[in-house]
């Protein structure tokens, strides 16, 4: 396998070729999609918190407010999760790279009108944001208001096709470029959090709760967590 | 100001109003965008290094190599740049949310055919990229061959209108949430870069780069980089 062949690899994957356990470790490492779709022929593209998925092939994000008011009630969408794992620094700018996982999938998102569904979707999202395996409840977090619960607008998006797209491993320079006196290197990359800072208005006696500590966990190392194969490079 | 107003002016920014600065200042600090385009009312979101800015507005990004093929000479983009700098705890679920900046800017894509152009353009993107005044050359990095700018698209991205949206500070619940037994906090993140993992064959000598540790500098804070007001909260 030629470096032009890997290239293309990785960058014109087989749609749907990449098992689904990939493509799932990704949306279930990243915390954050970007959600694009089309208004007369304008892209858009809005960050949301991403909220994981079910079994079902469904994934819930938080809705781009403005913007759903102009959309109809279901509508085309990609969704796109993007984990940065490094820079790739390569004897070549040519050969200058990125260490990622990245999943684009394409459905339909559909407004969650019935409010029982909406509660249901938002503990889904929450408890998957905050990482728990069950939804917070109690002391750690309030419910929602029903009043709170008609000025939120939740969807649900159906993902029809989904690819991933991977790289991982150290820089590929093309075998020419070998003794070239410029340096290449891997600049690993992480997401980490600092030591959470309490709001300063809180009950006395309420600790740090456990799923913070988890949080904190999952967040430092992508990598480590989504556990790629490393490919071999060249030597 | 109540907090749906406060919510208003967040998620509905008054596009163009915001100062060329702020979005200039999050562009600066990103190195990653999410570029969203139309074919044929199917929404597209791809990633792609960020190259940054020049002074004529004109932004310069890595191409969606396979998709590029189905687009025309000019197509209409919105490119997104998302910092996350933490997430925000509260003690109601309808309050959580996220400290980040988020440019979205609308505009023009185009590819670039000429091939002088081309090597100007890349130079801006890799100089950007790598954080050095000057784009790298001889011992940092080897300049791209013919035959290599022939196979790399290059497209600029004219922006016509941009807004940014942005979120600092601690959590902010609803004053009927006050005496609430339940934890309130924001979980600061960051971007770190571990110490570069150099190729294991490298020519005798060659020793890190400066801008390599400039650019780790860059990393180490979104937030005091971009040096936002922060807002004074409830108290």
């Amino acid at each position: 396998m030629n470096l032009s062949e890997r290239t293309e690899l990785h960058r014109i994957p087989d749609r749907g070729s990449h098992d689904r356990k990939t493509i799932d470790s990704i949306l279930d490492a990243g915390f954050l999609a970007h959600v694009g779709f089309c208004l007369d022929g304008q892209p858009f593209v809005i960050p949301r918190c991403m909220a994981g998925m079910e079994k079902d092939s469904t994934c819930m994000v938080q809705p781009p407010v403005g913007c759903c008011e102009n959309l109809r009630l279901a509508w085309q969408s990609c969704v796109t999760v993007t984990l940065v794992d490094g820079l790739v620094l390569s004897r070549s700018a040519f050969d200058h790279s990125m260490n990622y996982g990245c999943v684009v999938a394409f459905g339909t998102s559909r407004k969650i009108a019935d409010l029982e569904q909406k509660v249901k979707s938002l503990r889904v999202v929450f408890a998957r944001y905050l990482r728990t395996s069950s939804p917070p409840d109690g002391a750690d977090v309030r419910g929602p208001s029903e009043k709170e619960l008609k000025t939120t607008t939740v969807f649900e998006f159906s993902i029809e096709e989904s690819s991933s797209k991977i790289r991982t491993g150290p820089p590929l320079d093309d075998e020419s470029d070998d003794g070239l006196p410029a340096w290449a290197a891997l600049l690993p990359l992480e997401i980490k959090s600092r030591p959470p800072t309490p709001d300063d208005t809180l009950v006395e006696g309420i600790t740090v709760p456990d799923y913070v500590w988890r949080n904190d966990a999952r967040l430092a190392g992508h990598t480590e967590i989504r556990n790629f194969p490393i490919p071999s490079g060249r030597a």
